[in-house]
């Protein structure tokens, strides 16, 4: 007798041999003469079927175990006569570990999303989330190998901050302060001199600028972290609590920084494809028809690069009625992606040289004083996947670029002084984890790849 | 001419080539007719040196070049004549990237790890930090390898959570409220349903709880990220911001899980050994001698399981005058921790079976009704690396347990009905990451295993 998981049956065969399982019973139907338990123990997509008949001494007691409960079986691994397996097993001895009710809320039908988000601590156990958790975590291990194979240092930048200057959107804030009681000063504000680290504190929005200081001593980093946004909007991609990759590399321009985006993404798509290869086939199956096709077309083809301003030329050019009107000074709308990702260049696409305007403080000015040297990269079926930049090396324009837009260089002194000591050529680029599980698995809702997701008004579990 | 890493010419000859690189100055020797600069890139622990000789026709000029500086250089790579490396780069051009002033604090000299503290952000460009970080990605990347080799799933645990009963410690709020103004109900307490979670909501102080609910539908997971304490304690081993490693596996008992806590450590230790073998030779030299032995020595032994009662015994019948008076009811004290593992079975140890009034509500009651199946792994030179338990799978001692020590089943009621549903038996632990980097690397702060530590009173960067 071997003690085996369900996975190492569909890795090699096993038949006729005698194994131990322990695990759960995904479904059961009864005959007269036999009964069949999917048997899932949750190390691999597939149940395996489990076969039993009246000849076993205990058959009717077995035929009232019920959907979800855990159970440790013994049997025979056998040629399945069935025509959806190759195998299964035909039962021995069958011991209940743990009973489930009648009213166990996970039955082998159909839920819906909403339905399964209120009882999300059971939903990894339904075929949809356990393939999306399991690929979730699989894009996390292709992240790590990809970058540490590359020589690149992993980076755990902090998670509370005492910053609040790093760009992007509104910050929770953290504190041990009696919120029934806060403590005044002599002027009536807040005595953050009382607060745990004497001073206010948030939630960070990015490892960025802490990476570029790691940058610029390891040469190649990059952070895999949690971050946050107090942003009271309730839209199918945005989240409070979200992880992001954030790699950052010295000596590096922009040209070089999009290779490395594109190595990443398609390294990605092949480790997936490789390692995920039944839940893949499952998305592409049940909840995005083609899915297999748009990531390997990825794999085939070497992302366009052009510039925001051709980027609006083609719009404008295509004489089609957009509703957002494109722009030489503005973002580019969801239509102007799914436009030259989708119909135009039918590719995922560099959008380089940004209006200054609309991007962030420390990336690099370009010689033309209009734009920057920022870079999205838009992918078919899900618009923009990762945003990088050159960072601005060169102290006075930094310095001038801050006070424009009124960040405190005196607050990030720190981050200012890396120009001075030693600064050179760098650039770094942000990865949405979630997005990239969307645009991966297909999975349309953010709440929906995350295992415990937090939103405005739900921090459940 | 090829462009590489100072890595690439550790990791094979490239004696009589032409290379060009890219990295920061070190340090900086001239005598009349010779200059010679140590060169780093941040690819490697090591740095190389840079010879030059006067008939470079800028010598002068490349001789006022400051420690700190970037620079980009080509030359030849050609043999050593002197005894402390193997091979050096004869200078052929080379340019300033990015100049450094006289006061750049970063010199080749020795500085107080406080000091290098106050400039946190470039304390990565010395040879402990450098080592010191450099290990920390690798050894993350060890776990990573380790249970994803294994088929465990990486579960991002949530960071912000509206649970208060997850165990250990003081937590920190997460608040959007206006501090300034805090509004009230009518009841005149903080009126939260205007908050962003619409009730109270904390960081983290474990993944635990969920990493449970993972098990029980993946059989075997992980989880891997940050935690936090709001204790006020300024100590060595204190942070209020860390990592967490907490493998959770469904049938899985105290005695398996003992396997797997040997295992994993064997594993991270044999993965350093090999991955980080320059940056472990320095630390055994200038850090902790005899690091190298004491890690060797975990490799060669079979940890120790005793109970708590037996560990009391042994520390009774030593008839050595502790500090603290050894008791069943009680705690092991770090001077106890010390004797076991150090002297009295020099190896580490399991110690298992703690009084259940110290430990938590979730550990299984034993028989005995008095002790838990909890255990601890200590290790010679640091105590405690490890601390698990076998999870009460039993609906009824759960809740009995959950009542005697206060803690509420109706917040938990997902955690309770996990016993309801196809509940088993299940095991798991936790890794504290930095008290692990404290024992691999023999630094013993753990302000200087963290990139940008958060302790009270100090959240810079």
């Amino acid at each position: 007798m071997i003690v085996l998981d369900v996975k190492d049956l569909y890795e090699k065969s096993h038949i006729g041999k005698e194994v131990m399982l322990e695990g759960w019973i995904r479904n059961h139907r009864k005959q007269k003469e036999f009964g069949f338990i999917d048997f899932n123990d949750g190390t691999y997509f597939k149940s395996v079927q489990i076969v039993y008949a009246k000849d076993l001494e205990n058959f009717s007691e077995i035929t009232k175990f019920r959907v979800g409960s855990a159970v440790r079986i013994t049997g025979e691994v056998i040629k399945s006569l069935g025509k959806n397996q190759d195998f299964e097993i035909k039962l021995k001895t069958i011991i209940l570990e743990g009973d489930c009710p009648e009213d166990y809320p996970i039955q082998p039908k159909r839920h819906s999303r909403e339905f399964l988000r209120e009882v999300g601590y059971l939903r990894p156990r339904t075929n949809l989330f356990n393939a999306t958790f399991r690929v979730r975590s699989l894009v996390a291990m292709a992240i790590h190998t990809y970058f540490q194979e590359r020589g690149y240092v992993y980076l755990h930048s902090p998670i509370i901050t005492g910053s609040d200057a790093e760009g992007a959107g509104d910050m929770f804030k953290v504190t041990t302060l009696d919120l029934e009681k806060v403590p005044k000063t002599k002027d009536n504000v807040v005595d953050y001199s009382k607060d745990f680290f004497h001073k206010e504190a948030s939630l960070t929005v990015s490892g960025q600028l802490q990476g570029e200081a790691f940058a610029l001593a390891y040469k190649r980093v990059y952070t895999f972290g949690p971050t946050f946004r107090a942003e009271n909007s309730n839209t199918k991609t945005h989240a409070s609590e979200f992880w992001m990759i954030e790699p950052e590399v010295a000596f590096c321009d922009l040209d070089r920084l999009m290779d490395i985006e594109e190595d990443v993404l398609k390294y990605i798509i092949h480790y997936v494809l490789k390692h995920a290869k039944v839940e893949i086939e499952f998305f592409d199956k049940f909840v995005e028809p083609g899915l297999i096709d748009k990531l390997k077309s990825v794999l085939d083809k070497t992302a366009v690069r052009i510039s925001h301003k051709e980027a609006i030329d083609i719009l404008l050019n295509s004489k089609l009625k957009f509703e957002n009107i494109p722009d030489y000074y503005e973002d580019l709308a969801k239509e102007h992606e799914k436009y030259l990702t989708e119909e135009y260049f039918k590719s995922p696409v560099f959008i380089t040289d940004w209006p200054k305007d609309i991007k962030a403080f420390y990336m690099r000015s370009n010689e033309d004083g209009e734009t920057v040297a920022a870079v999205d990269l838009l992918v078919p079926g899900a618009g923009e996947l990762m945003g990088g930049s050159q960072r601005e090396e060169r102290l006075d324009k930094l310095l001038q670029r801050m006070k424009e837009m009124n960040v405190s260089a005196e607050e990030l002194d720190w981050y200012v002084n890396l120009r001075k000591y030693g600064g050179c050529k760098h650039s770094g680029f942000g990865i949405g984890f979630e997005r990239l599980l969307i645009y991966i698995t297909g999975v349309e809702n953010i709440r929906d790849v995350i295992p415990f997701p937090r939103t405005p008004g739900n921090c459940e579990f």
